[in-house]
Parts: structure tokens; C-alpha cells; sequence
């Protein structure tokens, strides 16, 4: 099976032209962010993970983690080299802030780069994610003391973080949950808890890849309120760390086992008991009860890297498929080449499987642009538009572009013909880790439902339509550019206004009438990340036509990226009429059968 | 995880009003289908199905099968248990035909009882259909010798068939096969011949079940053709049998491994060896040349038994995800159920699944009636009627409904969020398992290509349309129905419309265009798949009207296939438009790249 081999050229065609970073670059918190610097980077970190993370990845896959009977987790055989090495090398504690040990570039480049770690190995990639995570709530939220033991080594990498919010009744309601802390003041550990439960799909939890690791522990008070608003943060490290931050004791922790799943086989999925015997020791990270708020901190950034592997699998199974239409030859083809890339069924699969790939990336980017605008730009009204956007858009970079690659990953197996459906080809791999993509860090339910309900409904439709108005403009443009880009601005016009029908719906009829309005939820997220990544890619095209126009070499790139393009809106974006209309009819049926009719 | 349970009243429904079986009992071939013994038919071997097959899905998909070094093959335990059983109770010679032990029942009826063997184990139903289209071509094309030794034991089940077919270098391009078989004559077996040559992907080809395994293999002659006028068909048992009928020589033919596969654990893939000694001995079956058209004989049998493992994994799938969803609590529901199937998104998802199973169902069932009508009507012009409709319809219950297949097992893991990546749930087996039946028996592009090619290309368009007629006079009759049919007549003619296009473009530009309508042949499959699944189900909502209005009891029951009737229409039938679109329009992209440039 083929490595994985960066895509470049594209990755840096959306990072400039549709993440914006030259605009980014104009801004005093990025003006270290040089073109050479940022292509270095990028080309540094595609020859780690070509080189280092894919060939691990079938390697994990097959053998899996190791579960025995203390409660230790053995990773696959080249797992803990490869960490080391991603840790010396500086790759873990790049995209932390610069006091830290990062780089202090954008996050739209540290998400070009994270795109590349969860192609080639999306296992591992999960552990530096989570501890990044970490990192970012204990930096928001977390006491002086804690911040000082605890970020060091955390962004460096040398301890690893997790996120314990799961139990076994408490899944996506995490109003149910039933972990307790209570108080104790043994002078010893100063103001600390002692925490109980257990806790279930906890990525990371237990494993061989670091000395320590760091548990970021949802739990309620004595006297909580009940719900979401009774729920606490706690810090409850594996090793108790001694003032000198030399590790001391084992904590009252223990991994009791370890999940087998459909993918992800490299990636220890725990069961975490906390607490068993005196109680395991914790610190409040927060105010008390203000534990869901600590962790919305990380929420966006956790779902645009959730998203992005959606980007990041579509990215692995396009290459692969890729790879081997051009190389099988099988039948006499229709358009002249002697593989199977030839027959025109094939290219119509890896047509859709590119376009698709690249529209994701692109919203992905987009988003991360946005991100850095909202953070650092100098005018506070941009921040605050850039933020809303932002809001607006991060439900339909995790759902959409996951659900996404559902498709291009069974796409890829499809090209393979028989031979895809024998595992040592590699391409089942990616079906059976995409799977997880529309189900962790909120299932594309709960994104539509946040979408609909928190982004579009309680602003009264103001971030929304403030997008489809930038839309409009662009369409509108290219409409009149002629040529190649004018079906493009034609194709746009008419799903945008599919988009702003079904819109009007969720604000009117909607509104009024929630369960409607939540049938519709996900037939809606399907329909603006399209309309969203239809339009993103119809940017890119334009920026394609103005390179060639001026003059730039690579021709045969940047006239793709317009075939792409048209090709994503005559066989996507014409689908926006029926989409709106599930959402605008679809609800009847949806809500009629009685329960036991099903 | 729920054991499966056959869905009696949906199947008896589609049965009767969707395959016709009323109609098909005033023919003489089938007057002895009384209901009662239909009935009693189908309660047995949905028994059988959910009794003894079910349980033991999940234990052959953990186990797989084991091959050792001597080329044995040991099933999964209880399989040969099971296996005889089912031989024992008749199941495995119920389909065929009356002299071989079979009961004459309409191939409809045999249809609904495969599904629930492959609902309730998909690995195991494969061994009895290679088993029973082996006897077809023998059946059809042996010498009388070969019909005298093989088809008893073979329909019986106390000896299984398979199909060699596939090399490395030929799969879906048969004309690269390189087999060998040299005629040779020492008395002994008569005039029988020496095969050489490897076959890969061979189901059941190697196993522990029964006491001799019969292979169909394809070979070239010496001085054969090239391509696929110059492959022959040969008989090849694993041990050559004694004039008495019992077991002698081993022959020389070896299973030298099994693949490691993404699904169908249970179902042994074999690599086979032939001749790697002296040649293995194998006799013609059917005229030198003439393979491909023995072949043939099977094919729609064979693809619609595929079609209906698309319908059988959609089916198994919402049960289990009905189950969970009606079982689990996690937050409060909008529509009053204290479960998720209350909230309206995960209800969504149910009534998605419901819909297209159904639909599904009704598609093959309704092509296993006209199978039945072309082999068995007393007129000669609606034999010839029902055949030219079948031979149309067998590609689009092939590859719509394992295409539909996909999107279904997928959302039964997405409505067991987290729960549902576990694999002792069970869902995420039907994922894995569903991948295959796009691929094998002809791929999805492969089933396109001989839809628009030879089906509806190459008699003018006539089947089609007058398909097309039919499905036109039935919308326009529920149109006038009024109530809630006539939306679904709406629906129907507006999806009808757009069918029809596509049907004009392929036959116009699309016949002096080759690689364009080859481009939009996926595309046009998945379109006649909707608006005919669309139809049937509507059909199915005029009869459940009908039964209402006659006062039949069970209301909820029929009210739910007229709202599930609608909900397909509103969410599936409403995308009509837009295939014929990317049919019409997705070309000219699809065509555009060079293969660089992808």
C-alpha cells in the first residue's frame, strides 16, 4: 500500500487563497509568519509524517493496543519511538502558544500540519490532540499552581492529557452524569478532592507513550445542582507530581480496560475507574460547577480537528484509490488510458472523491482562518464578525466534512474493486477510522442541533445571513467573470438560494415549531456545508484563473482546480434544491409514526 | 445485541402486493403456493433464521475461519452443527427445482426465505447460494453423466458448489483469464481434462461443512480465442467420485489460503491452486468456448441474490438500531418518548432506514415475481414481457440496493453514537459486512454499464419505457386517489419526469457519445433505482389504503406504509431532479481531467 505523500501544492493553494494568509500575515500577531518560514514548516512536516507516522499506520491497525492485567496499556511496536520523535523533533508543542514552547503561527497553519499527522496516522494523532486540549483548559482556567506544574510538561509533550466526560448513562446528555468530588484538606496536596467513578471512552487514557498522564475529570460537588449546571473540572494526574515536579505516588486511578472497536485500533480507548480505593486525588480546575464551561473553552478547536479528519481520511483514501486506478489495468477503457483510471465510472468516483476532499479542506481552512482573525486581528468589529463566523461555522466543519468522508472512504474501497475488501490492502482502514468521526466530540445530530438552534436560530439568522451575503457577492462576480468561472457563479446563485429558503424556514416556521426544525437539523448542515464548500471551492477557482492569467507555471494544478470545482457544483451543488426541500417538507413524515409503528 | 427476527408481516405485504403472489397462484406452476403454505413456509425459516443462523453471526465473525498448512479449512464453531441441520430440515434444496428435492415454490417465495438467511448470517447463507447456482449450471449445461453424479448431492447439500472465476490479473475484465485445461483420455474418468491455473476470491471454496466440494472453473482450451469467446467451463470436484457415488481420489487441486477480510468473516475467500501436481482432473460443462454464456445462465439469479443481501444487512441493521434507540434514555426528547427514538433527528434516521429497506425490499421482490411470470406465465407475450423486465431490472436491484445498503449500515452505527463503534455491539459487523455486496457479482460501475448498455441502449429504450408507462399510469391513478396517495402520485411523476430525460439523454447523446453516458451510468442506476423503489412503495400505500378501506385490522401496521411511502418520496424521490442533472450535465467534468492531474 501506497505511504501517504503530503498534497502540497494544495495544502498551500488553500492555505493563501482561501484561508487567507497573506491577510493574516498583515497582522502584528503573525508578521513572523513568512511564506519561507510557513512552506518550511509544512515541508518538514509532511517528510515526518510520510516517513514516520504511515508507516506505523497499518502496523497499529493490526496490532492494536495491549490491555494486561495491572491496568497497563502497550502501544504498537514503533509507537513510542515515533512519539519520542515527534517530542524531540518540537512537532507536539508546535501549535501550543509561544510561552509554551510553540511556534506562534496561526492555526491555520498548525491545522495544515495536524491535517497531515491524522492522514498518516490518525491514531496517533489523537493523543497529541487531547493533550493539546489540556493544555488549553488548564491555561484558561487552571490556578497558578496548577498551570505551573502541569503546562510544561503537558505542551511538551513529555506528559500526555485526556478528557474524561463520558459514563455509561451520561453519552451526549452529560446532564446525567454521576462522578463525585468531594473536598479534603490533608495539608499534604493542599486544597484537593478525592474523586469517584468511572468514566468510558476516554481516548488516550492509559498507555506507554509518556510518564505521566494528566485526566481532565468532569464531576459533581456534594450539594451540586442537578444537570449540566452541578457539573466540576478536575485535574487527577496518573502519578502525583512531588514539588519538584519529580513524579510521586500512583494515584487511585486505574485503566480497567480497553475497548475494541471498528477503528482507531492504535488508540486506546479507556475505562477509567477513579477512586476505588481512597479516593483518587484531584484539583478543581474552575469555579466550582462551571466544568461544562471549562470545556466549551476547548470546543471549537476540538471540533475543527475532528472535522479535519474527516479532511484528512477523505485525503488518505483519495491518494490510495488514486494510486491504484492509475497503476490496475483491467478492460479495454472508453477515454484512452490503458488502467482503469481510464473508464469513465472510475475517474467519475475519483472526481468526486477530489472535489470533495478539496471542499472539505477548504471550509476546514476557512474556519481556521477565521479562527486566527477572531483571536488576533486588530479591528475589534472583525474580531467580533470573524468569531461569529466562526460560531456559525464550526458545527458544518465537523459534520459535514466527517459525514463527507464516509462516502469518499467507501468510494475509495470501491475503486479497489475485491481487492479492497481484503485488509491488507489498506483501503478498508480508512472506512473503518472514519467511522468514528460523525460520532465523537458530538454526533452530527448534536452539531446540527447546535447549528440550527444556538448558531442560526438565537441571533435571529444574523451570522448566517451575513455568510450567504458574502456568498451572493461572490457568485455574483463570478457570474459575470464569463468563461469557465461563470457557471460556477450560476451553479452557486441557485443553491444559495435554496440555502436562503431553507433558512427562512428554520427562523419562521422553525422557530415555532421545534421538533420541525429539529427533523430538518441534519438535511440543513448537509445543505450549508455544500453550499459553503461549493462556494469556498469557486474562490479557489477564481484565484486559479488569476494565477494562470498571471502567468504562473503550473497550469495543469491550477486548471484542475477549476475542473474540480465545476465538477463539485454539477454533481453537488445540485443538490441543493432537495435538500431544501427535506428541510422544508421532510418533517411530516419524519414525526408522524407512532413509536411502536417503527 | 438483539438476535434477528424476521420481519413476517413486511415480507407477507410485499409478497402479496408488491411480487403478486395471488396472481402467480392462478398460474399452474404454482397453484400448490396456497397461503397457508406460504405462510407456514416463511414462520418456519424465520425460526430457523432467528433460532439457530443468528446467533451465530456474531460468533463466526469474531472466529473467522482457520486454514492450515495442509489447505484445510476449519469453520467457525456451531457452523457445521447449523450446516446440517439446515440440511437436514430441507432449507438447502428448498429452492431447487421439484426432482432435486426442492418444493416448486415461485422463486418469490424462495427470495423472501433467502433474505432472512442472509439477514440473520450472511457468511453462512453463501455456501448454500454458490451451492444451488452450481446445480443451475450444471442443471443447465452438463452432460447427462455429470447431471446423474452432482446435482443430487449437490441440491441436498451434502456436497457444495463454488464459482471460479477470478485470477489476479482478471477480475471484472474475464477476457485476461489465463486458466488452462489440456483434454486427456486414460479411460479411467472418461473424457475429462487437466486444469492448471490459480483462482482467487473463491467463496466456500475450501471448508469443513460437507464431504466433497464441486468448482465450476474457467479455463481456456489449447488453441483457444482470445478474450471471452475463448473460455470454457469445467466441472473439478475436490475428490473424484467412484461409480457407486462414493468419495475416491483426491484431486489435485489445493486451497492455499484464505483471505484476511474486512467482513463476511464466517465465509472462507479462498486462493485455489489447480494442477500444481499432475493437473487437476475436470470435465466440460456445456460446449468448448461456450463459458461465459453457462455463466450467464446464473447471472440474474446470482445478482439478484445479491441485491437481496443489500435488502437482508439494511433490514438486520434497523432492527438493531430500532432496538437501541427504543431502549436508550439520553436527554429529553422533543416529541414525548422518554428514549431517543423520541428525539426527532434519531427518528429521522429510523424512518431513512425503514423507508429504503423497504423500498429495497419491494424492488427485489418485485423482480423475483417477474422472474417468476417469465418462467411460468401461460402466455407466451407476457413471458416474453416479464423477461425483457427483469433483464432490465436485475442490474438496479444489484447495485441500488447494496448501494443503499451502505448508507444504512452506516447509520445504524451513527444512531448507537459511541456504543455503536464498539464491536460487541454487533452494528458495526453489517458496515463491514454490507462493503462486499457492491463489489462482488459485478461491481456497481459494472452493473451501470450493463444497465445503460445493454439493457436500455440496445432494445431502443423499449423496456424502459415501458417501465416507465406502467410507473406513469399507476401516478397518475394515486394522483386522482386524492387523500394521502395523491401526494405520493405527485411525487412519482415529477421523479418520473426526470427518469424520463435521463432516458431521452442516454438513448440520443448519450448513444453516439459512449464514455459520457458511461460517466453518467452510476448516476442514472441510482435514479431508475429510486423512482422504481419510490413506485413499489406507493404501490404498496394504495394497497394498504385499500385494506384499511376494507376494514383489515391492523391499522397501524398499513398506516405506517403509507407514511413511510411518503417519507421516502419527500426524502429520496425529491433528489430525482438533481441525477438527472449530474446524468445530463456531470460528464463534461468527470471527462475533463488528465490523469495528472488528478
Amino acid at each position: 500500500m501506497p505511504e501517504y505523500s503530503a498534497p502540497l501544492q494544495d495544502i498551500l493553494f488553500t492555505i493563501e487563497e482561501i484561508g487567507g494568509l497573506g491577510e493574516l500575515r498583515a497582522l502584528p500577531a503573525f508578521e513572523d509568519a513568512a511564506p519561507d518560514l510557513v512552506a518550511a514548516v509544512l515541508e518538514e512536516a509532511a517528510r515526518f509524517a510520510g516517513g514516520v507516522l504511515s508507516p506505523l499506520n497499518a502496523v497499529g491497525d493490526r496490532h492494536g493496543v495491549r490491555w494486561s492485567d495491572g491496568g497497563e496499556v502497550a502501544t504498537a511496536p514503533g509507537f513510542r519511538e515515533a512519539f519520542d520523535q515527534f517530542r524531540a523533533n518540537g512537532w507536539h508543542a508546535m501549535p501550543a502558544r509561544p510561552e509554551l514552547g510553540g511556534q506562534g503561527l496561526p492555526v491555520l497553519v498548525s491545522t495544515a500540519v495536524a491535517e497531515m499527522w491524522k492522514s498518516a496516522n490518525l491514531a496517533f494523532s489523537l493523543c497529541q490532540m487531547l493533550t493539546l486540549g489540556a493544555v488549553e483548559a488548564i491555561a484558561h482556567h487552571g490556578s497558578a499552581a496548577l498551570k505551573a506544574t502541569y503546562l510544561p510538561p503537558l505542551a511538551e509533550g513529555r506528559w500526555t492529557g485526556t478528557m474524561n466526560l463520558t459514563e455509561p448513562q451520561a453519552g451526549s446528555d452529560l446532564a446525567a452524569l454521576r462522578a463525585r468530588a468531594v473536598p479534603a484538606h490533608d495539608g499534604k496536596h493542599g486544597d484537593h478532592y478525592r474523586i469517584t467513578g468511572t468514566k468510558i471512552f476516554i481516548t488516550w487514557g492509559e498507555h506507554d507513550l509518556a510518564e505521566n498522564i494528566v485526566h481532565l475529570v468532569l464531576a459533581r460537588l456534594p450539594g451540586a445542582p442537578e444537570g449540566v449546571r452541578g457539573i466540576s473540572l478536575f485535574l487527577v494526574p496518573k502519578f502525583l507530581p512531588n514539588a519538584d515536579g519529580s513524579l510521586g505516588a500512583r494515584n487511585d486511578l486505574v485503566c480497567a480496560s480497553v475497548e475494541h472497536k471498528l477503528g482507531i485500533h492504535a488508540s486506546p480507548t479507556a475505562v477509567m475507574g477513579f477512586g476505588d480505593r481512597e479516593g483518587a486525588i484531584g484539583w478543581l480546575v474552575g469555579e466550582p460547577h462551571q466544568g461544562l464551561a471549562c470545556m466549551f473553552t476547548m470546543m471549537n478547536h476540538a471540533r475543527l480537528n475532528v472535522g479535519l479528519e474527516g479532511v484528512a481520511i477523505s485525503e488518505r483514501a483519495y491518494q490510495q484509490a488514486r494510486a491504484y486506478a492509475r497503476e490496475r489495468v483491467q478492460g479495454r477503457t472508453l477515454t484512452g488510458s490503458p488502467a482503469i483510471i481510464g473508464h469513465p465510472d472510475v475517474r467519475r468516483m475519483l472526481l468526486d472523491m477530489k472535489a470533495r476532499t478539496e471542499a472539505q479542506r477548504a471550509l476546514a481552512y476557512f474556519a481556521a482562518g477565521e479562527t486566527d482573525r477572531a483571536a488576533a486581528h486588530t479591528d475589534a468589529a472583525q474580531r467580533a464578525r470573524s468569531q461569529a463566523l466562526v460560531d456559525l461555522l464550526i458545527p458544518i466543519v465537523k459534520g459535514w466534512c466527517t459525514e463527507g468522508a464516509q462516502g469518499v472512504a467507501g468510494t475509495a474501497v470501491q475503486v479497489h474493486g475485491g481487492v479492497g475488501f481484503i485488509e491488507e490492502t489498506g483501503a478498508a482502514q480508512f472506512v473503518r477510522d472514519a467511522r468514528i468521526t460523525t460520532i465523537y466530540e458530538g454526533t452530527t445530530g448534536i452539531q446540527a442541533n447546535d447549528l440550527v438552534g444556538r448558531k442560526v436560530q438565537r441571533d435571529g439568522g444574523a451570522a448566517v445571513r451575513a455568510l450567504q451575503e458574502r456568498i451572493a457577492a461572490d457568485a455574483a462576480r463570478l457570474r459575470a467573470a464569463g468563461g469557465e468561472l461563470a457557471p460556477l457563479g450560476a451553479a452557486l446563485e441557485g443553491a444559495l438560494a435554496a440555502l436562503a429558503d431553507a433558512t427562512g424556514w428554520l427562523l419562521g416556521h422553525g422557530a415555532a415549531h421545534p421538533a420541525e426544525a429539529a427533523a430538518g437539523a441534519v438535511p440543513f448542515l448537509h445543505l450549508t456545508g455544500t453550499v459553503a464548500g461549493g462556494w469556498l471551492l469557486a474562490r479557489g477557482a477564481e484565484a486559479a484563473a488569476r494565477r494562470i492569467a498571471e502567468g504562473e507555471a503550473d497550469r495543469g494544478f491550477l486548471s484542475a482546480r477549476i475542473a474540480t470545482a465545476r465538477h463539485f457544483a454539477a454533481h453537488e451543488l445540485v443538490h441543493a434544491g432537495a435538500l431544501r426541500d427535506v428541510v422544508l417538507h421532510g418533517a411530516a413524515t419524519t414525526l408522524a409514526l407512532a413509536d411502536a409503528d417503527f
